[in-house]
């Protein structure tokens, strides 16, 4: 029985990988794409989603969402994601016949979960966790009707936007921390597990010799990815972030988790964004949330290239 | 010509004085009444919102918001409300014939000022700013195409919760962060205003003479917010604060106002959910923002007097 | 009989006032100068302390003390007090003949205060409260030997260097924290009552009058201060912060005070550095702290012009 | 040639283990102790310090410093340290014989270093950082005449006090904060590293055997410390932390460092007290601070139990 999930994202060059990672596995009911304003601005990141279904031809509809961050002002990520917030060479990005539809990403968020069965719908946010929030406080009840959350942000002992935040949380730490707080099962997908997610070489050439078009598309992402990661943050290989959370939802031994009170720092001058987990005792009892630990690199990156190879 | 405003309240002694006035003033036009988990619960402030509406025969459609900050924990005002909310004695109040709309307040809001005129629709808050925040934030244009927004709440120099902090403030800091940095018109109807409107005995004794099941209501009112004030935070009459902000949009020279740039603290571990103000200088031409400062006292409650005779 | 200070100071034009009420008034036994850091560097406010000393021919043992605030980076008042921390026109400053002490300020205020009397000595500074701190916390006995501190600095309804917050505070608000909080007697003159305290032509005229050469600096001082406060923050005549603490030690009725509690807030976006006062209910029996509420201009201004003369 | 240092710490357990270490070393040149409230109040941690010099014949003076920390309240650690701040069974404490200086902690610790040459005099804190911080703001010359700041405290993954505090941080972090941001060498001991230094049975049994009153003393600290740990903090063997300061001074390849920029979190609400490390790039060129990361665990332990044999 496959998982439905609602992708909650901002393409973002690995949230078009996770775009592809989630149509192309059928293990995954896609049953709907929305949008955050967060790598790059909400108009952009839409855009982008329209372009991957594109050329990938999903079927999921896509829902625009919040435009900008709870509190703080808009950041964007371009030195990881370029000017268009999916910034890629040597492939030529088709202008999107995908249209996106008139219902805002919170409501559908809600309806959704609340039209389907309980603890049915799973939401996998791989951007700035807005929408989560907003629909979480427009619609208490979702919170317990929801079957988890899987989402790529944070970092227990890692971060990229400061020393110890990661750019998802960090640039709307109010909504992450709304999202933190709430009593649905969450598992954090944070940079301590997908900073093992590097797209190498020998990962690149795998997906290259598909020979589809989109494995080409794929290709080219991680090319403009490991440049500018090697700029801006001196990785050697990309760590493609956003399909690690889609991954655990198709196959949850693709990572092995550890259990942890988890909380958002609001407050701190160089911790702001931070996410706390308190590894100091074995986890309560009662306690909902879950960090990623270690990736079984070779099992995800072949699902990856499997679901890469099925759109075709 | 009236005023079109939404009334987005927390009945509340206050706030139902301000349905009232709202009611009974033919310069507003009441186009509905939203509710919001402040001074005591969603549930109980919706319930009172109700009872208002029956006792008054009150037309205007009431749809349930928020049931808790965007932040922090829920924390209610039983101190100064009781434990209904909306606490009196010598006063039956009825069970509600009024019903709710199954509209969520926040869309509400937004089709309201989306689907008038631009400028021609005021929204005014007395209770914690999570529907306007949430509202704002979903449908970020409404801020472009408000009126105006009236707010109770706040104060710069008084506070009432906290040594520099209202309530309404103080319990959902950051949806008041949101809605004091938009660049809609704002109006901050706070304490240094609102301790003015104080309900006297004489004032009272105005009321009660009109001799109507409304009138005894409103005595009713007053007499057990008079008792909790002496309690609770020493004042010898209760002063008033809700209908100070409808008054304004009735007549606006009820009281005088100041420009000045005005922001909310998030992070103070003294002075979270103060509304600083900034009077240094004159404010910058294109400063939005400005608080209440002086009632003109026989003016406000000639309104709040009128408008109970008009409720009959 | 004469009341013992030690004063603590950064001159400062108003600094300088203060120096000169304090050595021209037979109610006051200046035991002692410190500097400290704060409207400049510890070297030039220690050079100007010499050379306002050598002008007036002061008697009082001059004690160098920190060279910075306690945790945050140094910030000085170059808009207020120029580059040299007291620059004048028309009016030529002398180079110090007065030396400096060995000691340092702290080792100066802890041993002057365990050796004489208990309750003899009263605190009087008039810069950031950095020395004071570091004495308390060195020496915690000084904290019930005092006889009072009545500091220049605050303000619970006004701000200079923020919305909120004055430069004494703000600079080293930690310092203010420790010195707020300890259980001495506190008077906080703050901007509340120092912006009473204005320099009109009328004052400054009947200070011309006297003739002297101290008279013509301390005209020399006011012109200054005149015309860097109407550039910087739009006063007309500048108000004389610092002789008002010494003032209220010659003749407590020269203004009137106001119980409340206090404390400093450290970590505000908006307000830290604030001076918090809890006007909320009378204060606790037990409340150590006051504000100075109400100035007796002419009362003020005639200690400050008899002092001048004394000293001729 | 031996290294000469201050030890400044707050007996305390592991800070006697650290003593004993300082004292039994050929490589250190003990110049003082000095004492810092902390682990239990100042009057207490000295008597400690006074009982384990008495033990073991220490020849160093005791020098009793800070009483609390600079801004926070009081906060003792009596689960890990008992109600004496040093509580053991089975071995009965000598009344000291050996008594403290006059002079006050702060002010040894400036002579000494101005009185030395340059670059020769290690400080090793194994307390909160109050005394340090004092000293360098009264004293700011000492910062570039130190050798180094050896220090336990803190931890980049790892917390004790919180999820991610430690301890002597925790309780004063503005202290910390002076400390880790003066342009001193830093070196800083943390639980990543002081929790691979654990009493083991094997470690307890090598001591035990050497048959001494020291030797006895310090398996009776250990079985305490054991205990302590067992039920506060769920260790099954204690770690050691505060020789392992010392022991780098006596051999500075008993641990591996890294270097990296670190600061103190003083305004998080999870955060505060945090040691925050920044790992993302290499550090700067200009780098003063590095954190300690693997024990050479033998290496450690030999060097204390030749130290206690030593002592005799």
């Amino acid at each position: 029985m496959s998982t439905k999930i609602i992708l909650d994202c901002d393409p973002g060059h690995d949230d078009a990988v996770a775009m592809l990672l989630a149509a192309g596995s059928p293990e995954i009911e896609l049953l709907g794409i929305t949008t955050v304003g967060g790598n790059h601005t909400i108009d952009k990141v839409t855009h982008n989603a329209q372009v991957v279904a594109t050329i990938a031809g999903i079927d999921a509809t896509i829902y625009p969402g919040a435009t900008r961050p709870l509190v703080r002002a808009v950041e964007v990520a371009e030195d990881i994601h370029g000017d268009t917030g999916m910034e890629i060479h040597n492939f030529e990005l088709p202008e999107p016949t995908k249209q996106v539809s008139d219902t805002h990403a919170v409501d559908f968020i809600i309806d959704t979960i609340m039209n389907n069965e309980p603890g049915t719908v799973a939401l996998v946010p791989t951007g700035p966790l807005t929408n989560i929030a907003l629909a979480v406080r427009k619609e208490p009840r979702i919170a317990e009707r929801v079957k988890e959350v899987v989402l790529m942000g944070g970092g227990y002992h890692e971060g990229n936007w400061t020393a110890v935040a990661e750019f998802n949380i960090k640039i709307d730490p109010e909504a992450a921390h709304i999202v933190f707080n709430e009593k649905w099962p969450l598992t954090m997908v944070g940079l301590d597990l997908t900073h093992q997610a590097l797209a190498t070489p020998e990962v690149e050439a795998k997906i290259a010799v598909l020979g589809t078009h989109t494995a080409d598309f794929v290709v080219a992402l991680f090319a403009a990815f490991r440049k500018n990661y090697q700029d801006a943050q001196g990785f050697e290989n990309p760590p493609v972030h956003d399909p690690c959370a889609v991954a655990y939802l198709i196959d949850n031994s693709v990572f092995t988790t550890r259990k942890a009170p988890l909380d958002v720092e609001l407050t701190g001058a160089l911790t702001t964004g931070m996410t706390v987990a308190d590894f100091r005792s074995p986890a309560p009892a009662d306690c909902t949330t879950q960090v990623a630990v270690k990736l079984d690199f070779d099992k995800f990156w072949n699902l990856v290239i499997n679901a890469v190879e099925r759109i075709g």
